[in-house]
């Protein structure tokens, strides 16, 4: 299985070289951007050239490698700048950690060498692309279809390894014949769902339809949304999730119309030493993300604005946590502790 | 009273013609169109170079009286085709069928002239910052202060006549040392928050923040927010409440956390003739709205877009509807009734 089978190649390798393309510019132009050092990886992480929990993840292990690679050494001591340089890109994604422990660990043991790391971060690439279709296929079976669907943020090839995580779930599901129509969020302010999830839908030939996040009260009363599908930054140990700001709002808005909510995400993202949503540190972004667009201004010089990058959604109000590992229906402590033992 | 003692004129009557100031270029620009026709007029409302129900209302009026002075006539069927054109600027606000209706009652009045109607005009314009002042009083009496609000769209001068509805009782408050901190929900897609909201707030100097309608259900968990206050453009027999889209999230969001939810709008606002809310005709605007912005595509090119510009808050979640004829608490058929009887 190659990332090529899917059309979208958010990463690659080529050369030496860690290609990721410019999120920043989709859906207008398809643009990549080379990064030949860890600290461009870093940069490129936190100035969202590339975003979605587990494609962030990826990138740092393909950070590790390219330091490895520069000093033409698999220590980890040896390697520490780069590691803290990475771990310190962005706070809220867990499997930004995951992915750098994983890479640690390798070089621990003997004998390892660059190259060992450069395949783990390839083998942790592939893997994920595995995950996300096994999460297609659990997440699929749990949709009653034909109905109409309804996401938030990116969560798709570009947000992953490839295929995607809810997005994953929605072409699965779409593949099988279950998907009226789909509603994606635009997601102020950084516009994941309309720049770069309505590309994929686009590309996929998946019926959809884009709303600005005030309509998603008024969509889910008409009734035709029956599950509200989205991502996952970091899941703590009692099922509490942090993802894209506005996640919240739509799981709250979903319990009072009776829609279903799922949260689709590999088991990276599980945080089982947090014990639960409160204690995640949430990433407050610059405001002139939210007061200007494209560089334009949309409100008065000066003017503040809160801006935070995530939400927490409580475990109460998630109905259904697909990971490749299994799904776990009404998540609480005891189920995740039986799902991730 | 004037409305230069508020600062902001939304709307002007100058040597025989009604001035608007151009909502779609503020905050950057202060510019004034000139209206000399009631087609103009009507082409101004339609593209919203004036908006919010109220100044919808008091601009058609004037509409009449220009249609009026340049017919030489006050007759409601010479001016049939203006009235009509009119009418059919937008469908969702009530208030611009109160006026309209007003204008018609004083033309079947026996030696009616345009000057008369042009004084009606003036007059609707000068009760409507009479009447947004008294809401202003009877709204800021219900909080509890100091606090925390929030509020959506935009509601202040640039929306009525002068003061507000919503932000006429956030101006009040504020006089009365009542508000820490006001969010504005930018409101996408027009950003009536980012824009006009923001610039009336920096303007007046009151605390304030502007956030993404995805951060509302974060902001209102934190427990500072006390009140969610907004305007309506139609509120029917039993209370329902149509108002800008996403409203009724904040509603919804507002009941989860406890916090309470107040509709500020004069009673020409209210259409007893209509039972309840689903009944209200929900305009659906151009897709391009949603997908573009100052232009500037922010979504694939063709994508499809959902854009109702209104949504309806149903009575049971609002706490309080303030009108000028006085307050209803926890509003019902009963208590509207009593209000309009």
């Amino acid at each position: 299985m190659t990332m090529a089978e899917f059309g979208i190649e958010a990463l690659r390798w080529r050369d030496g070289v860690l290609e990721l393309i410019d999120q920043r510019v989709l859906p207008h132009e398809e643009r990549y951007l080379a990064c030949r050092t860890a600290g461009e990886v870093a940069q490129a992480i936190r100035d969202m050239v590339v975003r979605g929990a587990p494609a962030i993840g990826i990138a740092a292990a393909y950070g590790v490698a390219l330091a490895a690679l520069a000093k033409g050494r698999a220590d980890a001591d040896v390697l520490a700048a780069d590691l803290r340089c990475l771990a310190e890109s962005r706070p809220t994604a867990v499997n930004l950690f995951w992915a750098l422990d994983k890479m640690k660990a390798r070089m621990a043991e003997a004998g390892c060498t660059p190259a060992d790391l450069l395949a783990l971060a390839a083998q942790i690439h592939a893997d994920d692309i595995r995950m996300n279709q096994a999460m297609g296929e659990l997440g699929a079976a749990l949709i009653d279809g034909p109905c109409e669907l309804y996401t938030h943020c990116n969560t798709g090839a570009l947000a992953t390894g490839g295929w995607g995580t809810a997005l994953g779930v929605i072409r699965s599901a779409h593949a099988e014949g279950k998907v009226l129509r789909v509603t994606a969020g635009e997601t102020r302010p950084w516009l994941q769902g309309a720049r770069l999830t309505a590309w994929e839908l686009q590309r996929d030939g998946i019926p959809a339809r884009l709303a600005c996040e005030g309509a998603a009260g008024s969509i889910l009363r008409e009734g035709a949304v029956r599950w509200v599908i989205v991502g996952a930054d970091r899941i703590t140990a009692n099922g509490d999730t942090a993802n894209k700001i506005g996640t919240y709002n739509l799981a709250v808005l979903a319990r009072h119309h009776g829609v279903k909510f799922m949260v689709v995400a590999p088991s990276s993202t599980i945080d089982m030493a947090m014990e639960s949503g409160e204690l995640i540190p949430i990433e407050e972004r610059p405001q002139h993300e939210v007061t200007t667009l494209k560089g334009l201004a949309i409100a008065p010089e000066g003017f503040a604005a809160a801006n935070p990058s995530f939400d927490v959604t409580p475990a109460e109000l998630i109905d259904a946590i697909v990971t490749e590992r299994g799904v776990v229906l009404k998540p609480d402590a005891e189920k995740m502790r039986a799902l991730m033992g």
